[in-house]
């Protein structure tokens, strides 16, 4: 099994066929026209050094999240910004809000972090308890508090008035907690529901354009904290020119294309809806509710894997979700896509339960 | 100053101009046609994430080399790929061949590596004394050796024979070998010359796109080795996904592109003989020798800084050399291009070092 959703290039170097990929959650829309054309006008700009401080980028990354430049950090996906955190913290004792993505387990593992679990309830539907998490936090002793939100691969949202409580028995403690806001874009109004909107020197928040943007195969992650020290520890760990130029060009480009923003917010909530709609009439599978752009289930009837493998003979991808800790074999995710390819799928993944096990 | 050449942002954010760079050594030539139509043509392969195995890149890299793919690890630049190095090996007590490229111990520092060096000296035109870098292996107990071929900033080359004894020390001692070859490409004959000649499980190659087919911009490099540990004991810091789809898609169009590398061998071979034999008719400077595409220069009656300050104020940036160990305040580090901006170049030096400090 695969550690992560969307390896697409196994699937046509085995068997040379291109698959519907349900399994990464990418915005169906796709590469913004704008961006196609500035990166078509500009292949020259390879033949230059990205600039190493990166200063037009992260002006531009300020501009969007109403910050100073000084409090943002750019990385070569979202992925080296976790790593440049973890590196430069170097924390030994952290808690892990679980079950949520995968490589934040394997980057405190680099640094040999003790790692203690929060797990999320199943019987709760994967919504976090604050209150449980927040009488852990006064119990014991962290210095890290890694948590996702929207979560991967729950789909649910803290929202801000809950987050407020936990940030501030995290000030209390002096700890520190890492936010993973990579798919907070999906969400309606996140702006005024971004761990942005709470100020704290205690509080790191990690963003990526490649979800929302459709542009994974670019990788352009940063960071926003108010916390000098902390960027000054990251910075020190950072390799030069990790952001290449085409990916540094495009921010500004796409944080300020408001007709592709309009566009992908209007789509994902017809979108999720319809898909959710759906699911939840058919039968032999627990649908969880999302807050984002996937949508977790658990197969009541079968194991993911032979429904995965029965998917895959049908073309279609599908993340099998039971590696994530505190998830079983029954557990899948899939992505919300477009009508077209939602039709699709909904009618493969019906047809491919209707078949007993 | 600057820790790196290159820096071309500064001056056209200061002073909105844009400057002609001798400081960082890229292949005139510029991108090669055949890249960016391929670019043009592929721009959505932006919208899946990179194969995390990077197979078919690291196939061509293997091709090009004569080599099994799995001796190939790739990252995003060269850098990525010495510090993964460096993270994986974590060596204790490292010497480094200098004055080198400063990023060499930048990574080392950040595992905490107590650092010796070898002084390669000026009085030997910077000429690798392999008899008593031989000697100093045999006294001591590095872990690792770290070495740069053909060096930065001195243009030296140690040939093969030569090369061979000190990797047959270096398997005597059981020590490792850090070999950066990522200005080979520019050295006629490169193939017979490079380490990759010489069969050793205790040397690991570093490579890059960079340089030789004009891409910094693009971040491609990668590591060639022999030896599975080493290899395995890098994946397990990699970040999955560090190379970008453009990137990778450009290495089997570039390795492949006879035209592109004839081209840019005709070029280095006359540019080269060009503006060395022009320099060493200036008064007042000594110019050593070079195997690749930049030229080390010593000036004899002034410092760097007020130099670099004139050129600048005539819109080119050249390398002020004077942070690289064991160099003083005198020395410059230039790179070579085509004709015309030679000439410029040469006609701008002259008039800056004729006026008397």
């Amino acid at each position: 099994m695969d550690l992560h959703g969307g390896n697409i290039y196994k699937h046509l170097r085995e068997s040379g066929r291109q698959m519907l990929d349900y399994s990464s959650n990418i915005n169906p829309l796709g590469v913004s026209k704008n961006l196609k054309k500035q990166l078509r006008k500009n292949l020259d700009i390879l033949t230059t050094y990205p600039d190493p401080y990166y200063i037009e980028l992260r002006k531009s990354i300020a501009n969007f999240n109403d910050i100073n430049i000084e409090n943002v950090i750019v990385g070569n996906g979202a992925t080296e910004i976790l790593f440049l955190f973890i590196r430069g913290i170097k924390p030994k004792n952290v808690l892990l809000v679980s079950p949520t993505f995968s490589e934040y387990e394997r980057a405190l593992k680099t640094v040999k972090a003790k790692i203690s679990y929060f797990k999320v309830e199943e019987k709760k539907d994967f919504h976090i308890d604050v209150e449980n998490l927040i009488e852990k936090l006064k119990k014991n002793n962290y210095d890290l508090i890694v948590m996702c939100n929207p979560n991967n691969p729950t789909g649910k949202f803290l929202e801000l008035d809950r987050l407020k409580k936990l940030i501030d028995e995290v000030d209390r403690k002096k700890t520190l907690l890492f936010l993973d806001e990579t798919f907070i874009e999906f969400i309606e109004k996140w702006r005024e529901k971004t761990a942005l909107n709470i100020k704290s020197k205690n509080v790191f928040i990690m963003r990526a354009l490649t979800k929302f943007f459709a542009i994974p195969g670019l990788r352009l992650g940063y960071g926003l904290c108010t916390n000098e020290n902390i960027l000054k520890k990251m910075n020190s760990e950072k390799e030069p020119w990790s952001v290449n130029n085409f990916a540094s060009m495009a921010a500004s480009i796409l944080l300020s294309d408001k007709e592709y923003i309009d566009k992908s917010y209007k789509w994902i909530k017809k979108e999720k809806k319809f898909l959710f709609n759906k699911l939840i009439k058919i039968k032999n599978i627990k649908v969880y509710e999302t807050e984002t752009n996937f949508i977790l289930i658990k197969l009541l009837d079968r194991r993911a894997e032979n429904l995965c493998k029965k998917m895959e003979e049908r073309n279609i991808l599908i993340r099998n979700a039971s590696n994530f800790k505190f998830l079983n074999e029954n557990y899948i995710r899939i992505a919300i896509k477009d009508r077209k390819n939602n039709k699709i799928f909904l009618k493969c993944f019906a047809q491919c339960l209707e078949v007993k096990e």
